[in-house]
């Protein structure tokens, strides 16, 4: 429902936390056990946007685990293109429209903008997503959103990327409770961990550190961005539009994040585990 | 664009793999090797619909890995509701439009239909996806595209459940090459294999199991889903719109993806590895 948008008003729910009890039923072996269990916790998330002379319309909903959903809308609207300067995002608040259930006060989120969005088309309600229908025009697309090709220069010690993998774990306070989570964290290049969030969807988790980057306006890029699943075309171009040269995962790459890595001078190293790292595009930013 | 789309043209460029290789640079401890490794193909493919009296239109566009393609397409637009029987369903094809690039050539796939879709709203372009602004929502959104609550009986040995992630794995013919793509299955009762298909997106394996078995005019609902990955909502929106009784997975399920199965009767088995299982809906369906 496009509807305005206030966030002035009066929340009566209980905000979700990231993780739900739940009691299960567990067979070891032949033993059946019944207990009780966490999961991650899983909810749309609607993100809404105004600027002015426009009312606040629907942008896109995501499902996302509840927590930090300012920097999941402001990461994912930055990756859209839908603004290039933190600058230019006046406020982002939950909805308390009155036509909004208890259970969905906490599950949309509007954005407003000091402008309209460069790429805004009325047609669809929303953006084109970065998506073309070959993978060249999907880069093209990117370039488009704002993305530019980064100079080339080692930034980033090959022994300390290896490590960040590690470091994500550490630095994640609910893995070991639900098993289900997502990490993506952001770290400078002392390898000292900048932001991690976590998500039930890894593009969220990315989302998640680059947005609260901006809301914290910090100024210094970040050396790199370790994430603990696979690296396929979205996640890199989240860190292009981000500026940020190096991504490290334990998982594989796909076809296309190469492709994307490779045109913006982003170093790509999947299969970090212990001391194997395999480097798939532009090696020259490692020392 | 959203061109009108003919399926009698010529195609000329060479059809995409599921994989491509490409030259990294490994570190293993203090050594560096240089070699070559294959990647798993992400390639966009945009579905098109038509039905009568209506011009070809573009309807998503979605990251995947080359190859049944139909059968991806068929089952992405079953579990959105576009449409309820496969015999609705007169044509699905790579589109030839002149405007396409060579390289585009497979990646677009047309789908004819026999009849409007029940859901199609022309201000989006689009149907409204199952998603809504709360949990509550999404659950009604799944009954809004045709499933149906099922009747909980034992369906399968719970011994059998257990083995089928093992199963699936043997049945994976890409997995060991690339270690990047997400698996599903089909499996019938007695353990067998009906389909098997991998992806880089897991709700594209689970489209492409789904969309052949449609395509295959298969009668008898398979016993059971296995999948590589994680359950979220979507995987049990799949499933339930395809009266899929279990689903089995080595991994975590979300919050969202448990409500969706309890209102659905489907049984949903996590952390099945070795001979643990944490079944966490329905275990009825289990003898």
């Amino acid at each position: 429902m496009l509807t305005g948008c206030h966030t002035d008003g009066v929340r009566t729910a209980r905000r979700p936390g990231p993780t739900e009890r739940i009691r299960v039923r567990e067979w070891q072996g032949d033993d059946v056990v019944v207990r009780e269990d966490k999961l991650a916790t899983e909810e749309p998330l609607e993100i809404r946007l105004s600027w002015p002379g426009a009312p606040a319309r629907g942008f896109v909903t995501t499902m996302r685990t509840p927590g930090h959903d300012f920097a999941l809308a402001t990461g994912l609207t930055y990756a859209e293109g839908v603004f290039t300067e933190i600058d230019d995002v006046r406020t982002v608040a939950y909805c308390t429209d009155v036509d909004l259930l208890p259970e969905q006060e906490y599950n949309v989120v509007s954005i407003e903008l000091a402008r309209r969005p460069v790429r805004w088309s009325e047609r669809t309600l929303a953006m084109t997503s970065a998506c073309g229908v070959c993978g060249k025009q999907s880069i093209d697309a990117v370039f488009d959103i704002g993305a530019a090709e980064q100079p080339v220069e080692p930034t980033l010690d090959a022994r300390l990327a290896r490590s960040l993998p590690d470091r994500l774990r550490d630095a994640q306070r609910i893995f070991d409770t639900t098993g289900g989570l997502h990490a993506a964290g952001l770290f400078d290049a002392d390898g000292t961990p900048l932001l991690v969030r976590e998500d039930i969807g890894r593009h969220n988790a990315v989302d998640k550190v680059v947005g609260q980057r901006l809301l914290d306006r910090g100024r210094t890029p970040p050396a790199a961005l370790a994430v603990s699943g696979r690296l396929g075309f979205e996640i890199v171009q989240k860190a292009a539009v981000a500026r940020i040269p190096v991504i490290v995962s334990v998982g594989a790459a796909s076809s296309l994040a190469v492709k994307v890595a490779d045109a913006f001078g982003v170093c790509l190293a999947s299969f970090v585990r212990g001391d194997r790292m395999v480097v798939l595009t532009h090696p020259d930013r490692l020392h």
